[in-house]
């Protein structure tokens, strides 16, 4: 198809289209003369995938570039989520404690995070992951919010529960098993895709939860006053 | 204490903290003379709740003033929770469908989704929420990267987690008893400024899970050649 059709197709403006084929998120078409390119079906599927790490994953263009690379060239299954894991680390910034007595709390939350994981047997040796970092600043900020002294536990209900949907979306065996690279991608992308979805359904519940909360609560002063 | 003061202890720059009591989400400072003007621990606590729905809930500056202006006003449990919610959605811009295609699959989505919910006893009467609206747009660029044809019921153990998880982050009665303003804005506070945990510890502990099942596929491959 022409270049306007993949346009129609994908949602994605020509532009946009030039310029992922010159920073090598998708793949130039076949020159067939000096103005005609064909493009296939898998430069639409490519698209569509590259606007759901836009839109789903709110992840920049650069990082979309870099995961992708790493996918494409997958070795085996652990591995490459590691590999597309880390192209998540570089593109994250630090956020630099701003005053004296954040650097210390982040220390502080640093160290109990790293003891809570370790529990759980989810730390990993070597380098601080993104997703550990993220955490740690997440959980240095709600003890700002709420508590100095909020306790690590107060994780444990998120984690159990975390833990038990993984071993639904990581089916034991079948992340290396059959079409090994194709499996890796689908296990990294679900990571990415399904996190709009987590939060959004989270969101749901807990209205859904505060609504008969506040049902119960009026039924029973009711009856207390009667 | 002086503005010089608020600005190092919360981390927050002066002309920021100017800014914020120009649009309202931060009072003003009690004046004691032409160029002397007081500030409260209640700024320093206002300050840092401002910068943690910024950087862990990643509000704008006006969603930020919506959602407190509402919960400030609070009257009761329930209610308030839903008026924060609202300024939340009036914040969020529906995403256009791009082509023709998508909206057909966009109308799709909203069908199945809404059927789930109402399995669920989740769906709300009257208009669409934000929550609602994300997990419908995130669950149609699903299905335009996965399959066309994926089954809702996929959201079902995503769902039934975060329902388990809802039960503990509200327990019943307690969103309305005792101070219900108090009440309502923790849980309204907790369910944005934990989002990023949930984030971070879900992808530790598919990490973790998928390296449990690379470990498993190794070790039965390794016995099936002996």
């Amino acid at each position: 198809m022409r270049i306007r059709e993949l346009s129609n197709r994908s949602g994605v403006s020509t532009p946009t289209i030039k310029y992922y084929v010159r920073e090598g998120l998708l793949p130039a078409g076949q020159r067939l003369g000096p103005v005609r390119t064909e493009y296939s079906e898998e430069h639409i599927a490519r698209l569509r995938l590259i606007r759901a790490l836009r839109e789903n994953g709110k992840l920049s263009v650069e990082a979309i570039k870099q995961v992708l690379e790493r996918l494409d060239a997958a070795p085996d299954g652990h591995h490459s989520i590691a590999a597309a894991m880390e192209a998540l680390d570089e593109q994250q910034e630090e956020r630099r404690p701003r005053t004296v007595a954040e650097r210390e709390e982040l220390k502080e939350a640093r160290r109990a995070i790293g003891d809570f994981l370790i529990g759980l047997g989810w730390k990993t040796r070597g380098h601080e992951t993104s997703a550990e970092r993220s955490l740690v600043e997440a959980f240095a900020t709600l003890r700002r919010v709420m508590s100095k002294d909020l306790p690590v536990d107060v994780l444990e209900p998120y984690a159990r529960a975390l833990e038990q949907l993984a071993k639904v979306e990581i089916p034991a065996g079948r992340v290396v098993r059959a079409a090994p690279a194709d499996a890796v991608r689908r296990a990294f992308l679900g990571m990415i895709l399904f996190e709009p979805v987590l939060l959004s359904l989270r969101r749901l519940a807990l209205e859904a939860e505060a609504r008969k909360a506040y049902r119960q609560e009026m039924s029973s002063s009711m009856a207390e006053r009667d």
